[in-house]
C-alpha cells in the first residue's frame, strides 16, 4: 500500500458571498490547488467531491460532475463522484481518496469540497441544515442542530459543573486566530464579555456560540509515494486516516454528551499513525457550536471527561500546549458544510509548510483534523506530517 | 491488489411503496444480502449507502448513517460513507467498495443503494429529478430529463432513419422480461403497438418510452480475495471496473446524440477485463428512456451508430445474441435513481449463479452493467463473472 501525500492546497475566502455562485467557487479553490501542487489539470486522474446541500439548496446533484465540468477536466474524461457524510463529507472525501491511491489505481487525485449556503431566505436554513440530523426522529418533532448542541451543552454543563465561560472560550480562540487568517469569513477578535452577552440562540448557546452560515470551498491534491518520489515533491505526508460511526439520533447514543464516533477514530487515527496524544503539533476540531469543542478535546484525549474547561484559558492558544484550531475553526474561519473539512487540510498543509505567518505555529510537525458529521454520527480523524 | 468478490445480495421489491419508508427500504435489503451471503451484520466492515435524492425529497441527507443506524450496524461503529453521482450513484458506490477492498484496508464492504421517490406530490418530482441536469444551464430554463431525452431523440431519428418503433421495442423486451421478475415494478407484457399508442410524454417519447417513478432498495456484499478463499465461498469475482465523465450539460457535449461516457467506459472495463465483446453473456443497460437503450447498445460497442435498430427485433431477447436487462431494465424492473444500479449487481449475481428461473440467460457467464447519470454526465461500467 502506497503512502499518500498532499502536494498542493487552495482555497477560496470563506463567507457570505452573495455575488459568487456554487461551481465558480469550485473551480477557485481546485484551480488555487492545482496551481499549488504544480501540476496541470490534467495529471488529475479522479475528483472526489465533498458537498452536503447542494441538492437541496441549489436544486443540483452529482456535484462532482459539476465541478469536473466547469474546472475544464471534464474533457480529459476523469471520473469525479460526491461523497457525503454531511458535515463530515469532507474529511470522509479525503479518506476515500487515500483509499483510491492506496488501491493502487490512482497517483493523483483531486478532493473539492463546497457550500453556497446563503442561497436561502431567511430561517429557511434552519430546516435545511436540519437534514443532517435524524429528520423523522429529531428534525421532524422540530430539533435543529442548534437545539440539540444547546441542551447537549445543559446537562454537560450541570454534571459537570462547567459554566458558560468555559464555552466561550473556545470562540475566543477561534477569533482570535481567525483575526490572522486572510481566507477567514470573521476576523474581528471578540472578548468573553461579548461572546457570553451576544444574542440568545438555544439557551445556553448564544449567537457567538454557533458557526455561522457561510460560502466557500476548498480543496487539495493527493499524490501517491511513487508519484511524489518520482518528480521530488516535497509533500506532507497523510499519516493516518480513520473514521467511526454512531447512532444518527442524539437519544440512541451512551449519553447525550458522548461523542463516541470521535473517540473511536481519534484512538484508531493515533493508533495507526504509531503516535501519542504528546506528538500532536495542533488539531483542527469540528467545532460547530462551542459545546463540541470542549466535548472534542476530551473524547479525543486531551483532557479527562469534564475538565476540557482546564484548557482554554491557555493551552488551546496558538503557543500553547495544544493549540487549537489555528484556522480559526468552524466558528470563526465558517462553516461551508462541504468545504470545511477539506478547508482543514488546507490549513494543515500550511501549516506544516511554515507558511501561515501570523497564525504559525512554531515548529509543527503533525496535525490532527477532526471532522464530524451532524451531532456526532461520524467522525473522520487524520493524522498529517512527519516523515 | 486484490480481487473482489460479490458473495451476496438482496433486493426489496421495485415500486410505488407508499406505506414504507426509504430507510426500512434500505434496511430490508442490507438484511436480505446479508443473510444470502451467510454472514453477520458485524462481519461488515464498512457500508457505502448510494443515493441521489433523498436530500431534496425527503429533507434527510447523511444517508450512510441513517443505514448504518437502522440495519443495527452503528454500533459496531463502522464507517458508512454516501456515494452521489445522481442516477449512477449506484455503480460508482460498487467502484467506490472495490477500491477499499484493493486498498487492503477492508475484507467485508456492504454497498446499498435506497431512493422513496413517491413521497412527492404530483408534478413536483420532475422539478426534483432535473438536479440530475445542469441546475444554472438546463434545469433552470425548463429542460427536464425526459425533454432532453426527447431532443436527443428526435434529433437521432432524423440522422440515422430510426422509426419510434425501435424505441418501443426496447421497451417491450423490458416488460417482457420483468414479467419473469418478482422483484420488478411492472410485470405486464406490452405490445409495440400498445408502447407506440401509449400517452405522449415528450414528442417522440411516449409514457411507455420512460422508466417510471420508483420506490425501492437494493444491496450487495463485497468480499476480498483473502476473505473468500479463508471461508470457502463460491463469489461471483468482479472482473472489471471503469468509470468515464463528459460535461455535466448535453449542449457541452461531442454531439447531442453522443454518450462519450458510455463510450469510454465501455471500453475501458473490456481492457481491464481482458474480454471482447463476444464473451459478453447479457448486459444491463441503463435505459431510463427507449433512446438511450439503443445508444448506449452503440457506445459499448455493440452495434455501430444508427444500427442499434437492428438488434432489437431478436438479438436483445433472453435467448438472443445479446440478451439486454434480463432484469426488466429501468423501464420496467423500475428506477429508485440510488439503487438502480446495485439493483444491477442484485440481477447479474443471480444470473451467474443460475437461479433466474424463467428469465434465467442460460449459460450466462460474464454480465457487462451499465450505470449512468442523468443525460450522461458519468458512465460506470462493470463486468461480472468468470474464474
Amino acid at each position: 500500500m502506497s503512502d499518500v501525500y498532499i502536494i498542493g492546497a487552495g482555497e477560496t475566502k470563506f463567507g457570505e458571498l452573495w455575488e459568487r455562485s456554487l461551481r465558480e467557487l469550485a473551480v477557485e479553490a481546485g484551480l488555487k490547488a492545482v496551481e499549488n501542487a504544480g501540476i496541470y489539470s490534467r495529471d488529475v486522474q479522479i475528483l472526489y467531491g465533498s458537498n452536503s446541500l447542494a441538492g437541496i439548496i441549489n436544486g443540483q446533484e452529482n456535484i462532482g460532475a459539476l465541478i469536473s465540468d466547469f474546472s475544464g477536466i471534464a474533457e480529459n474524461h476523469i471520473p469525479a463522484i460526491r461523497i457525503e457524510a454531511s458535515t463530515a463529507s469532507g474529511g470522509a472525501a479525503v479518506r476515500q481518496a487515500q483509499l483510491a491511491i492506496k488501491s493502487g489505481e490512482y497517483d493523483v487525485v483531486m478532493v473539492g469540497g463546497v457550500e453556497k449556503m446563503t442561497d436561502v431566505y431567511g430561517s429557511e436554513i434552519l430546516d435545511l441544515t436540519s437534514s443532517v440530523l435524524d429528520r423523522e426522529w429529531e428534525a421532524f418533532f422540530g430539533a435543529t442542530p442548534a437545539a440539540l448542541a444547546a441542551i447537549t451543552a445543559r446537562k454537560y454543563m450541570t454534571d459537570f459543573n462547567v459554566d458558560k465561560e468555559a464555552l466561550a472560550m473556545i470562540s475566543v480562540n477561534d477569533h482570535l486566530n481567525a483575526s490572522k487568517n486572510p481566507d477567514a469569513q470573521y476576523k474581528n477578535k471578540i472578548t468573553v464579555e461579548q461572546a457570553m452577552s451576544s444574542t440568545p440562540v438555544a439557551e445556553p448557546l448564544n449567537l457567538m456560540d454557533c458557526s455561522p452560515i457561510t460560502d466557500g470551498a476548498a480543496a487539495i491534491i493527493l499524490a501517491s509515494e511513487k508519484y511524489v518520489k518520482k518528480n521530488k515533491i516535497d509533500g506532507v505526508k497523510i499519516r493516518s486516516s480513520a473514521d467511526a460511526q454512531d447512532y444518527l439520533a442524539v437519544h440512541s447514543r451512551k449519553s447525550i454528551y458522548s461523542l463516541e464516533s470521535t473517540r473511536l477514530a481519534g484512538r484508531l487515527a493515533l493508533e495507526k499513525a504509531g503516535l501519542k496524544l504528546d506528538d500532536i503539533s495542533f488539531v483542527e476540531l469540528h467545532d460547530s457550536y462551542s459545546i463540541y469543542g470542549l466535548l472534542e478535546l476530551e473524547e479525543l484525549g486531551f483532557a479527562d471527561h469534564g475538565h476540557a474547561k482546564d484548557l482554554v484559558q491557555d493551552e488551546i492558544k496558538l503557543n500553547g500546549r495544544i493549540p487549537v484550531n489555528p484556522s480559526g475553526g468552524l466558528k470563526a474561519k465558517g462553516n461551508p458544510f462541504g468545504a470545511t473539512g477539506v478547508g482543514q487540510f488546507v490549513e494543515a498543509y500550511r501549516q506544516l509548510k511554515n507558511k501561515c505567518g501570523e497564525r504559525q505555529v512554531k515548529g509543527a510537525e503533525y496535525a490532527m483534523l477532526h471532522s464530524m458529521a451532524g451531532t456526532g454520527a461520524m467522525s473522520v480523524v487524520h493524522i498529517v506530517g512527519g516523515q
